[in-house]
């Protein structure tokens, strides 16, 4: 059971099949409930907020229209799901959103039947819904409909305009639910945005159509002539109008819209009014992020996107800022040190695909507003924009997250490795990414980086690393230069160390030792640390070694650790399948070295969401493994001397 | 020299600014020239032929207008830049285009300076000409201009809808001339494409906006009521018209046309006109594939793309057929298989990105048309739409390049793999690709796919195999499946087997031996064949493993292998760098195997354009590799088992 109480309405509620026996006018006060039982969990427990907020009223809506989980209803990006996962079963477990084997904060198919496709990166749902459509057409299950709800942000990515102009010519049952509020986790941007503002304003499409009507009308008055000349307008108009004038109608969709997406009863009037019209249609509602919560609805929206813990009544966000110095978080290195070198390097640029605050890009956005541009979602965009400003000298500091990078794969192969331009990659969130879960982990890039021929692929250890490598990847005649990090702190209080060439290609002893050598890169080389002294503390002296580089390796350096150790562990928080332990037994396959290693890192699996250190602990990363492990190699190393000895 | 003659005017060009010496009145007669040089020098040599002289006129009129190479020129895709690169002083040497040690046959930066962006895949354009207007505004070089040209078919893809969206708000200088020929390779498909067709039909935009505000001055004769009420009108269908009507006017963009792309002084005017208009704007002209030559103005467009050698008088396509039947080409075995296996399972669907012919799903598509879907340009949709497919009970078989999949990447691992669905990915064109060059090889699949869980990862040595793993694969509950196979034949006549379904993670022996064992993937093994007869002829025997998956390894056959062999060699057509060896040392590592083992592949850099046989050679995994690795390995062993003789 919860230890949350819902209200009377929503505690009634345990599938949308009950939702579906209230009457309308009951529906605004399952609304304010499901608002308050998502204000009580969240304030308490943390998780994403504005946006679920926003979509509580289409939520109910849905699915008091639509015959969920048999019609098909997919989210955008899920992040705003908080209301259906509550709706559909989830209630009594909800407080165990995002937490360690408890709910996931995305739809995911394996949780619920309601949850018809997974999400977390955005923009993939009117793809997925048609993928659905079509199947269902083709199985004659012409009674099942496909509902897509997606942002306005989301729909400035490439994928969402690809499955628009395919579902533009197939007569399959899609209705794409435009969530339009103006924001994605940062407001919006682009032209997309405007045109939407646009049509929403006064002078709208709609509206200018029925004044035009209207005054055609009026003419016909004026005698025949006049009446002849009226047609000829209303069809000429009529064709413009109808046909070509709405974005969504070019690409024919029906465009329905725009609506008070906070009027659940007329929502789900029109909904009704729309399932039973063929072929794809799109619905465009106005919804606030935080609707219904003063302080978020007044507030900033991405400040309440995911406000972590805050006193409910008051509005106050409770600061996790301890009594003692932190340090910082990665991302604001990033964000405070592109700043410093931009300063001094005119030729520096920031880009960042819609996380400005995320990347903390921010800073440099409100400081360099020309030198800074946030290009919406769309890292495809990003990523060949950048080369196209390599192309004429500048050195693009292009900052994706490790999984969002994967949308610009090919752009990082084909419009910047390929013509060896010097853009910057910084990969924020590499590594197990905590809450978010699998879809958010950036478990993949070092191994997909790392085949790329020209790329450097790097990764600092802790903070004045961080910004050493960004100084060195701003040198002139770099090239393609990746550098990841991981989402959260660091390890360094007094960060600020002045900028600092590094040699590419080199790594750095940390740690002397004899017994064993433990190559890390990344951050969680800090747990290598912690194992050294704890090995140190049963008599064992481990070396440590922060790779700092997975491409070039330091040569150099593997040949002296592999002539001297006959044990060797790698670490990383990455997966192992062509990471950089992967990397390090390439060389010693290439070169000949026979030393007994053992590779740690994220398994050939998916997986879950939970802190990070759960996680580490989960793949067998954190400070116990590696201790474990290099007790076991040196047990072994021990118990066959014996062996041999008694065999002797 | 060029052993080709090129007409009077054209050999007086040297450069671009030979052009804008020119009158206007010659410019029809340089692009009579120029498509003549084209159609002579194509018509021996072969490459692709529609699309360039679908732009003679275009390419003239930019040259002319704008000031090359100050000015930034950047082609979408490329293929169609032979006009361009004729212009660009590379006339004398385009004969050797698209061969081994020749011109590229894309636009390449480190070919001239006249080419600003290196392309193969499409799309780019839009987004690097903006980073380039950006940079150069940032710069303060306010007098160079940018120029897009982009097709009609590449405009469907997402990242082009990304840059035009972020263009609309950046005032930089952008013209996109947006060159509408209704064609990619294949005829362009979606909604985009009707779009484009709606308004270039005779009720166009500016037809149907001229019309009414004729009509509406006519009824402003009606006296002062009707003339108020003309004046709401007018205002109320201008802003409607003017601001929201045309899909390119939403984003911003200023749009011009449709135009003849064939009337080369017309198009020079308007360039002319629109050169100093500031901001980004759009011009649409209408093109012919294959213009000026009449047996591909009046063919099929998709046949004269690349139509090989053919004889320029008669129209005549050189057949390559050879007197002895020949192995199909593994895009047919494809195509075939599929139709076979459909008609027995009707879960199976076909996908294809605008690659109907050149994957062969053109043939399911015609059989059976509901079952086979051509989504345009549009990896990313193509790949979500099939996870859309899947979750329906759907076995989506998504057939995509190996290198064009690289714009895929994160709904491979997003929308399929993390959701476990059966999604069976056919990656064509795998391994160097020949003619095209370092874009369109596809290197890196093994080593990006190999890394995401649940992926299964295989590749048939021949056509049965082909034929058996696409029968293995749409097994219920197989999961995501990823097949590759290269581009052109393979090495089985009497391909046509019965399906057999094959263990998933089984390797098979092709040869036994005891001296040296090279494990193969992929068609590639066809050099190991020879390989070890050529090593048998001096006595060595050796074995030969076809591996048939690297993920799942036949670990037991790893095990056998690993056990008996003192000397592995692995062979792939494909990166050295996370790749099949790379898969065959990780497991060496855990299992403590000390083998001696080489590792041929692609190495780690960008590997030119040429026949497959020279690329396979100049990356030392041909046949003559083989063989030299195996004797090097083997003659250290001997040398020193001599060593060790003598020095007891």
């Amino acid at each position: 059971m919860s230890p949350y109480t819902a209200g009377k309405l929503l505690a009634s509620i345990a599938t949308p099949a009950d939702v579906r026996q209230l009457k309308e006018e009951q529906l605004p006060q399952l609304a304010d409930e499901l608002r308050q039982f998502i204000i009580d969990v969240v304030s308490e427990k943390g998780g994403h907020f504005g946006a679920s907020l926003g979509v509580v009223e289409l939520t109910i809506a849905i699915h008091y229209i639509f015959n969920t989980p048999e019609d098909q209803l997919v989210w955008d990006v899920g992040h705003q799901a908080y209301g259906h996962k509550i709706l559909t079963g989830r209630r009594d477990l909800f407080h165990t959103n995002r937490i360690y084997k408890g709910l996931s904060g995305f739809p995911k198919r394996s949780e619920s039947p309601y949850d018809t496709f997974g999400v977390g990166h955005s923009s993939t749902s009117i793809g997925g819904a048609l993928g659905m459509a079509v199947a269902n057409r083709l199985r004659q299950k012409t009674d099942t409909k496909h509902v897509a709800v997606i942002g306005d942000g989301a729909m400035t990515a490439g994928m969402a305009f690809e499955a628009l102009n395919h579902a533009g010519v197939e007569n399959a049952d899609l209705l794409v639910v435009l969530n339009d509020n103006c924001m994605s986790i940062d407001p919006n941007v682009g032209a997309l945005k405007e045109y939407l503002t646009d049509i929403t304003t006064s002078h709208t499409f709609n509206k200018v159509r029925d004044e035009v009507w209207n005054l055609l009308g009026k003419i016909s008055k004026f005698g025949p002539n006049a009446q002849e000349i009226a047609k000829k307008i209303e069809i000429a108009v009529k064709s413009v109008l109808l046909k070509q004038s709405n974005l969504f109608e070019s690409l024919n969709f029906r465009y329905f819209g725009p609506i008070d997406g906070h009027d659940v009863v007329h929502v789900a009037k029109v909904m009704r009014d729309l399932k039973d019209i063929p072929g794809p249609k799109i619905l465009h509602c106005l919804t606030k992020k935080g609707k219904g919560y003063a302080p978020a609805e007044n507030g900033s929206p991405t400040k309440w996107h995911a406000p972590g813990l805050f006193d409910k009544t008051t509005g106050q966000i409770i600061p996790s800022a301890k009594d003692t110095p932190q340090p910082p978080k990665f991302q604001d290195v990033f964000g405070d040190s592109i700043i410093e070198l931009a300063l001094e390097n005119e030729k520096i640029i920031g880009i960042t695909p819609a996380m400005p605050t995320g990347s903390s890009l921010k800073r440099m956005m409100d400081e360099m507003p020309d030198r800074a541009f946030d290009v919406g979602i769309a890292e495809q965009h990003a990523v060949t924009f950048s080369a196209g400003l390599a192309t004429q000298g500048m050195i693009p500091f292009c900052n994706i997250y490790s999984s969002f990078m994967q949308r610009a794969y090919d752009q990082v192969i084909h419009d910047v490795a390929l013509q060896n331009l010097s853009v910057v990659f910084c990969l924020d969130r590499a590594g197990v990414a905590g809450a978010d879960g699998p879809t958010h982990h950036g478990a993949y890039d070092l191994a997909y980086m790392r085949c790329i021929p020209n790329m450097i692929v790097a990764s600092p250890m802790d903070e004045p690393e961080l910004r050493n490598l960004m100084f060195t990847a701003q040198q002139d005649g770099m090239g393609p230069f990746s550098i990841r990090y991981p989402r959260g702190q660091g390890s360094t209080i007094h960060w600020q160390t002045p900028f600092e060439k590094i040699e590419v290609g080199t790594g750095r002893i940390i740690r002397e030792g004899k017994d064993v050598a433990i190559l890390t890169i990344g951050p969680i080389g800090t747990k290598a640390v912690q194992a050294c002294a704890n090995l140190a503390a049963q008599g064992i002296e481990a070396a440590h070694f922060d790779m700092r580089f997975v491409k070039p390796l330091d040569e150099k350096l593997l040949h002296v650790i592999l002539q001297k150790f006959k044990h060797v562990i790698t670490v990383e928080d990455g997966c192992l399948m062509g990471g950089m332990g992967s990397a390090v037994i390439e060389f010693m396959s290439d070169h000949g070295y026979q030393t007994q290693i053992k590779r740690l890192g994220i398994p050939d699996r998916f997986i879950e969401h939970g802190s990070q250190d759960e996680l580490y602990t989960e793949c067998f990363y954190n400070t116990e493994a590696i201790v474990q492990t290099a007790l076991a190699m040196l047990g072994q190393e021990t118990k066959s001397k014996t062996t041999a000895s008694a065999s002797v």
